[in-house]
C-alpha cells in the first residue's frame, strides 16, 4: 500500500514518516513540504541517516496520484484549501489538523480566527478517534485526526460522563504540554530561554480544543457537557500530562471508577488505566498509549483524573497510523508497538 | 540585631543565608545543620566562596543565647521538638516548617501523618502571610511561615472570597512546582532521570497544604471555603505556577476583579497584579515577589486565577525575612529587592 | 532461545528488557534484581505495563539453568563475585559492566579502587565492540560490552590510529553524558535541583574509561596510545557527546578523513559518519547508532571529531543486543532498527 | 550620574539593566531598542514589573546627549555603525558586542564575515578585562567589554601562560553555553524542541572567539598563543563551563599552579580559584564570579583547567558595570555583589 504526506517536515509529520518507515504494510511514497522542497529529509532530520533517501517535494495535486491515502500534516487553516482536491480524487485523507475536527463552521471560526473554506466537507469527516469511534473510521474518506490535548481530555472523561457518574457541566481540565506541540517554530515565546524554567498558561479558556472537547464528548456520551481549559506550556520537549476535576454525581469508589473504566477499555490497546498508580509523561513518551489514573476527592465529592500521552504519537502521528490501521484492515497496533 | 538558622544546609536555609547576608541590619551569628555539622557552608554550596566564612554547627539550646531571633528550616515534624525550647528561652522564633500552621492538632496529625508533640504552642503561632497578617506578625514571638503552595494560592483567593465573588466550595487549584520544594534529597524520585521530560500529580487530595490554604483563606475571608488540591512536580528547579479554577457567584468583568485586588494590595510591596498578561515563573524567579492574573470564563461562570512565586524566596526564604522586617521594625522590603 | 537478566532493575537492565521484548528471536526467561525481587518489573518502570508481566527475582545461580545467554547489568565490582559461577555453568555471559573490560588488574584497581577478585577471567574475556572485534565476540564466552564513554571515543578514534594520521600521545577527549549514565541512584549529586541548570566536570584525568580506551585503541591501531579524558555531567537524561582534539601528523582534508572512516565503517549498521554536519545528540537518542563527524583546524594542524550515542543503548544496552545477535548468528541489527 | 543603553532589549541589555536599577550611583536614562521602541520594558520582561516605568526608543545620536556613558549592546556589526557618532559627542562608550575587540580589522572580516566601517577606531579601543587591564581601562574613552566564552578561557590562561608553565601552542579549549548566550533570537535552531536533551557543537575551529582569546592572551603574557577553540550549546538558558587543557612544559604540582593564581588573583574580586573543588555554573549563575579550578594529568604532562561564568554577568552585563566602575570611579563592585 502507497501512502504520502503532505507537512512531513513539521514535527507531526516527521514522527508520521518514523513510524511509517517500521510499518511492515506501507511503502511511503512522497513527502511534501513546501519550504524545504528539495532537500533530503536527513538534512533536516538528522535522525533519518541511513534510514531513507526519501527528498521533500513541492506539493501540487497531480502529485499524489498513486497514494492509497494522503496523510495532512499542516497547521489548521492550511488543509482546508487542498483536501477538498485530494478527496475528489478519490483518495482517502488523514487530517492530522483541525479543519475538519468541529461540525459547525461557526464554532470553528469563533476559536481558529478565520473563515472555513471548506465547510461542506465538515458533515461528512469521522473524527478519528479509534477507542469511540471505530466503526465510523473502518469507512471513513476523510479522518480528523484528534487534537493532542483533546485526546488526553476526552479518553479520561467520556466512560464517565457516560455513566452519569459526574457532573457534565463545568468540568475544569487542566493540561500541560510539551513545547513540540506548538510545531517546528520560530517564535521567541517558543526559544529555549524562554520556556527553559519556567510555565506558560496560555489561551486560557479560549483554546480551541475546547469545542472539541466538548462536542467529542457530549456527541460520544448523550450529554451536553462543558469545560474550563487551561493549557500550559512546560519545559519538556513531549509529552502531555492533563488533570481533571469532574464533581461526582453519586457517591464513587475507586472500584466504582475502575469497574467502568475496565468496561470500555478492556480491548483497547493503546489505553491503560490503572487506579493506584498516578500517571507519568515518561512512561508513555515515544508510544502510543494513553495511561489514565484517578483519586476521589471525598470531601469536595470530587474525582481528579490523570491522563498522560504522548503529543506527537498517541496526540497526532501514531493515532493518525492507528487510524489507517483501522481503515486499511491492518492490525491496529501495526507499526506501533 | 543578631540572628541564627537552624537547619541552615537545606535549601530553605541556603536561600535564607543569601538574603541575610546582604540584609542591612542584621548578623548572622550561628547557622546549624547536624548533618554537615563541621562542614564550611561553601563547601556544601559554592555560590557562597568568598561571601562568607560560616561553618555550620551541631544545634544546642545553648547556643542561641545571644540571637535575637531564631530561624528553624527544619523537616515538618522535627521543628516541634525545638521550638519550644527556643521560646522559653525568650528568643523570637520563625519556623519555616509546617509543624506550627494549623491550629488543629488533629488536623496536623491527619495530614503529616505523625503526632503533634508541641500542642500547646499552636494557639500562640501567628500565620505568616504578611500582606493579610502583618499586625499580628509585628508582636508575634512565633510565626509560622507559610508553605510555599499556600501562599500561592492564599494570594490571589483571600480578596475575591472576601468580596464574596466567587462560590467558596469546591474550588480547583492546580499547582506546579519545581524540584527543590522537595528539599535537598536523596530520593530516587527526585533524581535528574526521573524528573526530567515528565511531570507527577502527587498527593492529589491529601496534600498537607490542603488543610492550611482552607483554613487560612476561611479565617481572612470569613467564609469556609474548601479545596480539591493538585499538586504537581515539573522540571524546573525553582518556581511555582498555581491555576486555579471557581465558580463566580455573580457575572464580573475583568476590571471588577482588577479593582478587587487593587483594593487589597495596592500597597503590598510584592503583590503584582496584571489582568492582561498571564503571570510566569521566570518573571518572579529569585524574588520575593507573587505575581497574579486572571480571566473569565463566561460560558461555565467560571474565573481562572494564575499566580506564580519563586518557592525559595515568596514561598520560604524571602517570605520569612519579609515576617522579620515586620518583627523588627526594618523596611518591609529590606533584603528582598 | 532463552535470556536472563541479572541486575535488571538498573537503568541499563531496563533499556536491555525493552529491546529484548522487541526482538523477535529470544525469550526474556528471569530477570534478577535483589532489591527490588518481589516487584513486578512495570511497577518500577510504568513503561512496561500491558507490555510484560515479569517480575523481579532474587539472584541465585540454579536460577539460570535454562537461559541460553546471561546478561549481567550490575554496578562494576560486583559482576565480578557472581560470573565466574555462570560460565563453570557453561552459559555465556554479556557484562554490561566494568569488570573485565580491562586485562590488567593492576590496572583495574587503580581505576576501579578495590582489588579484582576473578583475575583469572580476564585473559579470556573478548570486548565487545562488534565494529572492531565481530569474529573474536562471534565465539566468545564472555563479553564484556563497553564503556558508554569508551565506545563514544573510541570508534571515532581507531581508524585515524590504524591510518598514522594523529599523534597517538596526549588525544584529548571532553565528553558530555546524559545522567541516567551514573545509573538509578539515589545520590544527592544526581538529584534534578543538583544537576540542572549547571555542568559538572569529575573525576578529570583519573576516569575508569581513561585506560579502556587507551588499550582498546592501542591494541586496534598497534600504536600505544595516551588520552587526557574529561568528562562531564550535564542536564540531559540521555546521551553523550564527544568531542576529540588530536594532532594531525601530516596534512590531511575533510576528504582524506571521509575516505578513511568510508574504509572502515562503511558497512558498519550502526556507525554513521558525515563530514558535513555536526552530530548531535537528539538524532541518536533511543537508538544503536554512533554519528561521527569532524572538522579540521589547519592553524593547529589539529583534527576535532565529534561523536553521539545514546550511553544506554549504543553505550550499553543496544550494544549488548549486538553482541548477542553476532554470538547467536541472528542479523546484527535485530531488535535494534 | 546618568547612562544610557542601546540595544536594551536584547538579553544583556535587560541583565545590564537590572544590575544599573540597583547600582546606587547611576541613574538609568534612556534604553534604546527600535525593534520594541514605544513597548514598556516590563512588556517584554515581565520580572521589571514594578521596577521600573522605562519606555523603549528609538535610538538617534541627540538622544544621548545628558549621558555620561553610552553601553551599546547591538549585535556585533551594528555596533560599529553607531558607536563613531557617540565617541565625537565626548560621551564614553561601553561596548558590549565583537566590533572593536580585535585590532586587526582584516582578522575582523575574516571571523565576522563581514567588513569593518571603522577601522580607525580600533586602536583606541581598550579591552575591558578588569582583571588584566585596569588602569587602561580607567582612562579610555572607548571600552570594547570582552566575549563571554573569550572571559571564560582567558582569566585562567592568561597566569600559565605569562608564568611560561604551559605550551602555548595548541592549547584545546572546549567550552559550553547556556542558549540565552546566543541572544534573543527567532532561529528554529535555538527553539526548545531543538535544543533540550542535545548538544551542538558549532563553529568549530572558526568561532569568532578564537582570535579575540589569542591576542589577549598573547598581549597580556607576551607569548604567541594558538588555540583549536570547540563551542557547544547545551540545554541550559545561562552560563559557560570551559574546560581547557594544555601541555605543562616542566612539571608542576596542584600547589604550584594554586600559587601562580594566588600571585594574580588574589585582590580580584570576582575571581574565586579553588584547586580542590571543581567549578559548578550552579555557583556562579546570577553573579559576577569567575569560579576557576584545575587538575594535573601527570601521565600526559597535562593541565586541565576548568572555569564556569553566568555568560550574561561576567560574560556581558556583569562585566561592563565592572569596567563603568573603574572607568567613573565606583567600588569596583558596586552593584554586582
Amino acid at each position: 500500500m502507497t501512502v504520502s504526506i503532505v507537512g512531513a517536515s513539521g514535527y507531526s509529520g516527521a514522527e508520521l514518516l518514523k513510524i511509517l518507515l517500521r510499518h511492515r504494510g506501507v511503502n511511503v511514497k512522497k513527502v511534501f513540504a513546501n519550504n524545504n522542497a528539495g532537500k533530503r529529509v536527513d538534512e533536516i532530520y538528522g535522525v533519518f541517516r541511513s534510514q531513507t533517501n526519501l527528498v521533500y517535494e513541492k506539493y501540487s495535486p497531480d502529485q499524489i496520484s498513486d497514494s492509497d491515502v494522503v496523510f495532512v500534516a499542516l497547521p489548521s487553516g492550511d488543509a482546508m484549501h487542498i483536501v477538498p482536491e485530494i478527496l475528489k480524487a478519490n483518495k482517502r485523507v488523514i487530517d492530522l489538523g483541525g479543519d475538519f475536527r468541529l461540525k459547525d463552521a461557526s464554532t470553528y471560526q469563533k476559536f481558529y480566527k478565520h473563515e472555513h473554506v471548506s465547510k461542506e466537507y465538515l458533515a461528512q469527516s469521522v473524527y478519528g478517534l479509534p477507542e469511540w469511534n471505530c466503526e465510523k473510521i473502518r469507512n471513513a474518506q476523510l479522518v480528523a485526526n484528534p487534537g493532542c490535548y483533546s485526546t488526553s481530555a476526552i479518553l479520561p472523561l467520556v466512560p464517565l460522563v457516560k455513566e452519569n457518574v459526574i457532573e457534565e457541566k463545568g468540568i475544569v481540565i487542566n493540561s500541560l504540554s510539551g513545547v513540540s506541540g506548538a510545531g517546528r517554530s520560530t517564535s521567541i515565546d517558543l526559544s529555549f530561554s524562554e520556556v527553559n524554567e519556567s510555565v506558560r498558561a496560555y489561551k486560557v479558556g479560549v483554546h480551541q480544543h475546547t469545542p472539541e472537547i466538548e462536542s467529542v464528548i457530549s456527541d460520544a456520551s448523550g450529554r451536553d457537557v462543558t469545560v474550563t481549559f487551561v493549557p500550559h506550556l512546560i519545559p519538556i520537549t513531549r509529552g502531555i500530562n492533563t488533570s481533571i476535576c469532574a464533581r461526582l454525581k453519586r457517591t464513587a469508589t475507586q472500584e466504582d471508577i475502575a469497574a467502568i473504566y475496565q468496561k470500555y477499555y478492556s480491548k483497547a490497546p493503546f489505553v491503560r488505566v490503572d487506579g493506584t498508580a498516578i500517571p507519568e509523561i515518561k512512561n508513555v513518551n515515544y508510544t502510543n498509549f494513553c495511561d489514565i489514573g484517578f483519586r476521589i476527592d471525598e470531601i469536595n465529592n470530587t474525582i481528579v483524573l490523570i491522563s498522560v500521552i504522548d503529543n506527537l504519537v498517541k496526540g497526532a502521528a501514531g493515532q493518525a497510523v492507528q487510524n489507517m490501521n483501522i481503515m486499511f484492515g491492518f492490525n491496529e497496533t501495526e507499526g506501533l508497538l
